[in-house]
């Protein structure tokens, strides 16, 4: 194939298609779906396609549909190989890719070959390699392998192989992980659809009519289906937790520190007025949790100096939880679906004998979400530019912002830092105005999930990049019911509340799972997670627990 | 008094005099040196007045020469009060100020009343407020304190009293420690030597024709002097080491996230590429020791969003330390005495059975201090520029790399962080790339001190505020001789090399401490604290340890 360099100016279609040309030829025949079996293009749920459409045999749907924790039971106990747990997933993502465009890159035979050599390892010592001994775990794009592509959707970074592993990719490794492809994203990942000029646009396998959410979109909708158990994402507005709900899967946002983005490939180099973050997306929080604690007892402080040195610290199940509750942020009510939910939410809490301290106050959420806009786009739009001129690719509507933004001169960055500043400690203070409060429960998003190109509002999510608090989005088992969930006489808080409150069609989303977060303070991940437990079982009777 | 405001143009001078004038005036009349027993003003050494001019009884000699942990004791014991331990210090230190210029505020009546409620309170409950209970506590002027100015000898910025605490003020008020002063700087702390345009120079009261370093050089003095028993500087590229070791006493230069920085004045306010950390000055690394653990213990994480939740972590102590030896930085030679220093110290450390394991590569060290460079004046010097506009204050000489900057773009500013972060990986891997080194022996400076206005180079402090590294400056026990120290035959390393050892002049700065940095990694402070202990064994014979 030519190599399409940065230099080369004016081919971004020619790349674009030989690229996604060259992402369709890398599914071997095995796991391309039989044309008699493909649904149609108009069936919006293909959730379904795997156990209804008979291409899986028993072995493989059992595999796919057990969590990290029991696959990793099975593999130690030799019950199940890593290779046929690897290739279960295999052909399963490879379906996820037909139905829902969630891939970037996929490399079945090398993740075989990993596979194997795990099951040797382990018949020749009975040692596993590490915690997440013939685990296959997903990737989202930006995570660089040696060479392999890392282009977060841009032209002009397709066939730039990456010369250098992410230092959490040689981490999985170590820990015996096995790395089979990489999930798609919006350009730069900073769209909260997952949609790019380069592989298009990711589909949400519950309604393919509407978006998995971005930037770890495809990453979202791989999961859903089945596709992978455990898969990285990342997040510095939003980007774990909006596809994490848009879905009605797990993710945990952690604080900046805890594990690696060291060799990560970034939409925004350089940029740290806040920091990108990545975390774990998975059906149970169990496996997340399980992830968390791999990851950090690794201690990936010795290989990454802005890795903190904070050991992995077991959190006290607290019987009562204290929370407050953001039923709204100032700036955008949550849609009926999400309001409904976190009433429902708090009510249930309420039963189980926890503490609903009363309403947050957002006031500082109108300035979280301004001062965020504003360092996303302090560098006047100039790196996302430049990696669309070498091939002259064009701006995607959804980067309005970033097209037009005027750059910063450094005096001023360091007086939006300040400002930055002021809001964390106002932020904290807040929190600590309260008598020992546990959490604030929030919605993640004021969507359930929303059709494609409408997802217009981030601030829920991105209010907790700025303060870089952990947060775990969680589905909350409320779905969105059309009859229950219709429009009300909206008062708009806002002309992006109207905006978002005018799109909304309970129709369209009918069925969908809504999440919330639950937000604790700064490097209070083991406690969040702890807590997203607890709420969960306030949640769900525990026969149906996700 | 007037009210001399920002927006007053033109009359520095005249804003500048009047606040030497109030200052002055802050020392009680009983605190003024008698005009018959002043020093001479050709005197360089005045750390000798306090014992030999008489004006000091035994007891105040005895409590201004103990050290913080010795003078808690006898008041937690109730030998002495804190008021008569607060008023030894304020006379010492008004004796410091008239005789170095070490202060730009002093507040004895405040403090004596602060000191006499902390009494009666022990005397009426019978416990202590907290480990600092009585014990006066000298901090930087840009340590804010309501009514109080902060000016970090800007013009512009007198009489402009403080409206909030900083944080640390507010934490060392709830530990039990009484404030009486604050101490001078250079212009924005951005100097490393203390001189600024309001408050004129602080002498080294060992040798007044040499500087006392910067920009904690008031600190440095006055502790120095014993006018206080300890103190708290600052850090961003050298400004706490650099003072401790042209006076020969101790400091920590933590890592970033330790102690809290919040609400303090800034010379850079909003600068965030390198940040500015504070730390203990004292005599003793007991004293630095026991002020870090006080600190951390009062959990300061949860007052300061920008602070690291790690508790107090006790270090184990080695019995054999694996030590990489910094001989040179690749820019700068140490000149003789600190050369002297370093190898006299490697031959201890060994004879007491520490390993050595080599000379540490500076290849990373050039890079370092032009990357530091750069960060300082990316805003084109305007943060100082507006500061002086106000009242046409005039550029300090030393500040020409501030006033002749461009400022860059935030684009650009993105991709210096990307070197830096390069850099920091890079000095991470090659410290990993030995077997469990614990840490490296460096020069603080490449000076055991210098007369005033010779600081040229600040290399070897500044490239671990670039890595953030946690490291302890100490002296070494080698003293400058005129004649073991002669210069050699030196082959420069650089221009500014030749400049360094060009000035070196051994007789002018005769009898001089040489202090040494021991460095950890990233936010290990406890444990360089410990292994600074273990090196001071093998330094000093037990009964004359520092």
């Amino acid at each position: 194939m030519t190599n399409f360099s940065g230099q080369t100016s004016g081919k971004w279609e020619e790349i674009a298609s030989s690229k996604r040309l060259a992402l369709a030829e890398q599914i071997p025949l095995e796991y391309r779906i039989p044309q008699q079996l493909f649904p149609p293009k108009d069936q919006l749920d293909v959730t379904t396609f795997p156990r209804e459409s008979g291409w899986f045999d028993r072995k493989e749907l059992e595999i796919t549909e057990s969590s990290a924790t029991q696959i990793l039971k099975k593999i130690a106990s030799k019950s199940w190989s890593s290779e046929e747990v690897t290739r279960a997933f295999c052909k399963r993502a490879a379906a996820a890719q037909q139905l829902t465009n969630c891939l970037t890159d996929f490399f079945p035979t090398e993740a075989i070959s990993i596979a194997k050599s795990l099951d040797e390892h382990l018949q020749n010592t009975g040692k596993l390699v590490g915690p997440l001994h013939g685990l296959p775990i997903s990737l989202k794009d930006n995570f660089n392998i040696i060479g392999k592509d890392s282009t977060v959707g841009f032209a002009s970074l397709v066939d730039q192989p990456a010369t250098y592993n992410a230092t959490l990719v040689e981490i999985l490794e170590r820990l015996g992980a096995v790395r089979y492809c990489k999930t798609n994203v919006p350009t730069a990942m900073m769209i909260a659809e997952s949609v790019n000029n380069v592989f298009g646009r990711t589909l949400n396998p519950r309604n393919r009519k509407l978006t998995s959410g971005g930037s770890s979109g495809g990453e979202s909708a791989l999961i859903t289906f089945g596709g992978s158990v455990l898969g990285v994402g990342t997040d510095i507005g939003g980007s774990l937790r909006i596809p994490a709900a848009c879905t009605g899967i797990f993710t945990l946002r952690p604080s900046f520190g805890r594990f690696t983005t060291q060799n990560c490939r970034s939409g925004l180099a350089g940029q740290e007025a806040v920091m990108s973050v990545n975390g774990p997306m998975a059906k149970s929080l169990e496996d997340i949790t399980f992830y968390s604690k791999a990851v950090i007892d690794a201690q990936p402080w010795l290989v990454d100096p802005k890795c903190l040195p904070i050991p992995w610290r077991p959190a006290e199940r607290n019987a009562k939880l204290k929370i407050a509750v953001l039923w709204h942020d100032g700036v955008v009510h949550p849609t009926p679906p999400v309001a409904r939910a976190l009433n429902e939410t708090v009510e249930k809490l309420q039963v189980a004998g926890h503490e609903i301290v009363g309403a947050w106050d957002p006031v500082q959420h109108p300035k979280a979400v301004d001062i965020l806009a504003r360092m996303f786009v302090a560098d006047g739009g100039k790196s996302v530019r430049r990696l669309l001129a070498s091939t002259d690719e064009p701006w995607r509507p959804e980067m309005k912002g970033y097209s037009e933004a005027t750059e910063l001169g450094t005096y001023d960055m360091w007086q939006l830092h300040q400002e930055r500043s002021e809001l964390q400690k106002k932020y904290q203070e807040q929190w600590m105005s309260y008598d020992s409060l546990d959490a604030i429960l929030a919605p993640t998003c004021p969507y359930a999930t929303v059709a494609h190109g409408q997802f217009d509002y981030v601030g829920y999510t991105g209010v907790y990049n700025v303060v870089d608090y952990s947060a775990v989005s969680f589905p909350s088992g409320v779905t969105v019911d059309k009859e229950k969930d219709r429009p009300g006489n909206h008062k708009p808080l806002s002309d992006i509340c109207r905006t978002v409150h005018a799109k909304y069609d309970p129709e369209e989303i009918d069925g969908m799972p809504v999440s919330l977060q639950l937000v604790a303070k700064r490097l209070e991940e083991e406690k969040v997670l702890a807590m997203t437990e607890t709420v969960l079982q306030a949640l769900y009777p525990s026969q149906s627990r996700p």
